[in-house]
């Protein structure tokens, strides 16, 4: 009995050796519903962690430790996997279609962005127990929006749009039960997506029914949202887009941000100052991610089909296309390591993921994952926005 | 016998838990020669750690996995603490003076910078061994400089100042055993802090023995080091100086840069993009330390004996005080958490840290710690120039 116990224990002590959460991160393998834990001082899999559901177009957030991801399936399921024991802590099924999430600044809350039924629901980030749930109504007959691009602000706020009813709301969760809700009307058609800066000050709002972005000043609601870059959108033709483009991992680099054009073959140069086109690059097809390193020295563009196996830099200093790679088939996403020497590649259709060297452009390392998409490390936790 | 061994594994398994570093912090002890380690997420001391020499004027850096601190003490030695085991991994001592150190980019090195003897050596962050010796010799007697205003860079590159040479010098450490040092001459007398801009572009050196900042841009090293900010310095009537001002822990907030004024009740507004001054903000006293709200939002500013037990917070937006306070006697650092909801602020004659809330300015918590100075949280390690 003795033995026995002195075995279990020895099995208990032999379970997760302690180790640092920051070099650690998740690659979403879409198609079969798990998530590789990574180790980017490796460059290996540490770990893989079944059982989450659908995964595609699936996004996660940290824990303000860095010790857990909440994983946003995309059919409403919010999964907390913790990266040091490999398993999932608790899962809940909150909506039927769900579309990713924020954590509060303070990391006490996660909130999801619904489609069906349309809303935000925010959890305590501890217990995954329901706090408040705030559903996306609108105009007079009561009809529920789809609710996309919710972003995290200082001031445990959460932003967000209403994709059918042309709004932004602002709701601030500082009594997490009776949060606030700020509402922002006529800002657009069909807001599509919305990412809010570094410095967590300006939220904007991509428009898909009509040219433009909406943008709020958060550190002046009281000015309401403006219209900027009139340029910006399919324009006059209604040029066909292939796959809508990601505002959220956009690209900025010291007063410009980089934003991917709809539809065009563009990055567009946008001064943050002003809020005025400052320029744009042509580039291989119509991106999908543009995303900076992190000294802003480049920018990695990836594209939507049939330009998706392509990967091109651009280096911000001359605008121009300094080097274009072909890390396999479908490219899906890209992550640089928080000081940026490295960048993580997904390459769904070839069920891998190449690391380069962002300096060489040498391969460091390939990784073996099935149908990759999202690639998400650890630093996000500390990170207004991500 | 079996039943000890039970109880032996048993007290291993009650050994340190499993949890996330990316909440993790340290408050150096300066009088006792220890250190406390902190959770932010509670608000909590969770260990003291003790045996690190001589701990006036210390700092660290953090591993890439935030695990490890590496603390440089001001008698050359320098420490590898396991946070989560609350111990001194390793220990040596390295020079007879020494004054702060870095970890390079892809986080394999740390490099200390030292007064006696003068030079920068480098060492690999797992085992503290001596990968690379830069005696900072200069002229052609053969002399030796103190090593000030040490900073990584991208590309696994550290910079460094020469006080008494007056020069910057960059060393690449891509081939760590082999490093190329390029050396910049004549840049100014008595450089006597440095920094390098968060984006790991600009770095800058404060000159003591003259006014104006050394300036070099590591994207364009061919086009040497120039001179800004004609004022900035102690002026004509050279101004007595209670105590140098740290450049390191500056505020970028946008495209404006923060910096202590030397001698002068004032902190001055930089233009990042032409490098001019952009404004200058009357405090109440002379400026030791000026560092931004993560958000850009606030400047924290502590201050210089006579007035050292002051802090002053201006707002970015009206360049104008907003709060004052008053945390205890002797204010000698103070670290944002990584989203900017708190700050951390060491009075050290009081023997306390105290907490606020940066939006409310409400005390969240006070902790007790011996004559606590400077204070670091885990995030660091995936910052450059931190």
């Amino acid at each position: 009995m003795l033995f026995m116990t002195a075995l279990f224990l020895l099995a208990g002590c032999a379970g997760p050796a302690l180790r640092g959460t920051g070099d650690l991160g998740v690659v979403i393998e879409r198609a079969s519903g798990s998530v590789q834990i990574v180790d980017t001082s490796k460059r290996v899999a540490i770990a893989t962690v079944k059982g989450l559901g659908d995964l595609s177009h699936a996004s996660l957030v940290y824990s303000r430790d860095g010790r857990y991801a909440y994983v946003f399936g995309r059919d409403g399921g919010l999964s907390k996997v913790d990266l040091l024991r490999g398993v999932i802590e608790r899962r809940v099924m909150q909506a039927g279609n769900s579309i990713g999430g924020a954590i509060s600044q303070d990391g006490t809350l996660v909130a999801v962005q619904n489609y069906v039924p349309g809303g935000v629901k925010v959890f305590s980030a501890d217990t995954l127990e329901l706090i408040a749930d705030v559903p996306s109504t609108y105009g007079s007959a009561g009809l529920r929006s789809k609710v996309v691009g919710l972003a995290d602000a200082p001031g445990n706020r959460f932003v967000w749009s209403l994709f059918d009813a042309g709004e932004i709301w602002v709701g601030d969760f500082s009594n997490p039960g009776k949060p606030r809700i700020d509402k922002f009307r006529n800002v657009g058609r069909q807001p599509y997506d919305g990412l809010i800066t570094p410095n967590g000050r300006y939220y904007l709002a991509g428009l898909f029914g009509e040219d433009g972005m909406a943008l709020l000043d958060l550190w002046h609601p009281e000015q309401g949202v403006r219209r900027i870059l009139d340029g910006y959108g399919r324009g006059q033709e209604k040029l066909p887009v292939y796959k809508m483009p990601h505002l959220r991992g956009w690209a900025v680099a010291g007063r410009y941000a980089y934003l991917p054009a709809v539809g065009h073959h563009e990055v567009l140069v946008v001064d943050m100052d002003t809020w005025l086109e400052a320029g744009h690059i042509q580039v291989s097809s119509q991106p999908v991610f543009v995303i900076a390193r992190p000294d802003g020295r480049q920018v990695w563009v990836i594209y939507a089909f049939p330009d998706n196996s392509k990967v091109d830099v651009i280096d911000t200093e001359t605008r121009s296309i300094i080097k274009q790679l072909a890390p396999g088939k479908t490219v899906l996403h890209l992550e640089f390591t928080p000081r940026g020497e490295s960048v993580w590649v997904s390459a769904r259709d070839d069920n891998r993921v190449v690391v380069y060297d962002t300096e060489t452009f040498i391969q460091r390392s390939v990784l073996s994952a099935e149908s990759p998409s999202g690639i998400f490390f650890t630093h996000r936790a500390a990170r207004i926005g991500f």
